[in-house]
């Protein structure tokens, strides 16, 4: 089975890290890393540098695409290039995931209308303009299409994917592969219960301060 | 602050990243990827490549050392420029983090004797065998020495860091960016509740798939 994982620039890393530390361990498969051309492309931190090598001209199906979101979701949002990958490709999988705002991205595509998702809590009301149904949940199946809840919900999503795929005993022995028994400071609860200053932090962050980063930050490595 | 995490071939991408994507987000954190040089380092699966921009010979003191795990810990081990490298490192840092079974890594280089530590549950033992004590946890903190259990529990390491360094406020509104309110397929637990077949099979995978994989599959891009 293939897995084809979509970067572009200012990309969130545990967005792809989470998720993918799951798949590729699912046994058969074959990952791969994809962007618009072959080369590093930058995270949103402008710090982390990943490497895509297949270009999306030589990408043209996959079994399982896999979307991550980031800051770097704004720009591509208008990147006609990204978005008719994304449409032509969705249409050949066995499997779409999206991740936290990745998910607008693929609704941006045009491949979410009349579907159930779920996304980053920030961006619920977004994703649901392009027709969308936005549950508050971690994560999501609807048919074909798994999303996540922002970044870290990346692990359990593909979790629940390995499962799909490969059987709970597989899912659980990956589990136990990347110790993921999460015991977070201040314990269980969910992105709904977090206060509202640190929503409006986050918030403004989102607005503000990673755009800024994207603009005007330059990776100290070269990219495509 | 500085915040220099180590790169050296087969590491574990979660590992790193839970951690990176936690930390680079405390206000003022600068980020930087090393390795013995500059250049693309292949991940475990051979097909994640990171981008490392300092050397070790760049990079004589930080802030925080983090080290991060892998099958690629087995051959570097023997590494007598890593291991001196981060000794060196070390004696500067105000944390030093260790991953999983990198913290044998920094066992090995001789800073953990005495030590109270975690690590992967299936690298307890080696790490004792340096003289250090380690506790059945996700993550602990010995000083200025931070440890965690296997490869995702770097997230949890990383918030409970994050809020030493920043405070509690600070790690809680990380949390709510990386929408870090875990919900694992299978529900909570710990690696020491794992059936005994799960156990055996990831043991047999990093005795024998993991090692093959590193030393038999060349990665799909050059790296250094």
């Amino acid at each position: 089975m293939r897995l084809s994982i979509a970067l572009f620039d200012g990309f969130t890393a545990l967005d792809i890290v989470g998720g993918y530390e799951v798949l590729a361990n699912v046994p058969g498969m074959e990952v791969e890393f994809v962007a618009s051309a072959r080369g590093i492309v930058a995270a949103d931190t402008r710090r982390l540098g990943l490497v895509a090598y297949r270009s999306f001209a030589e990408v043209l199906d996959t079994d399982i695409l896999y979307v991550p979101g980031g800051p770097g979701v704004v720009p591509a949002l208008t990147d006609d290039e990204l978005l008719v990958w994304l449409r032509t490709v969705h249409a050949t999988t066995t499997w779409t995931v999206g991740i936290c705002n990745g998910v607008a991205l693929l609704a941006a595509a045009g491949t979410m209308k009349g579907r159930v998702v779920t996304t980053n809590w920030s961006w619920r009301e977004r994703v649901a303009s392009y027709g969308a149904t936005v549950l508050p949940v971690r994560y999501h199946r609807d048919g074909k299409i798994v999303t996540s809840a922002g970044v870290s919900a990346s692990i359990d999503a593909a979790l629940s994917l390995a499962a799909s795929i490969a059987g709970e005993s597989v899912a659980a022995t990956i589990r136990l592969g990347i110790e993921y028994y999460p015991d977070p400071p201040g314990g269980a609860g969910s992105a709904d219960d977090a206060p509202g200053d640190a929503k409006a932090l986050i918030k403004a962050f989102e607005e503000t301060v990673a755009p800024a980063r994207l603009a005007g930050v330059q990776p100290p490595f070269a990219c495509r």
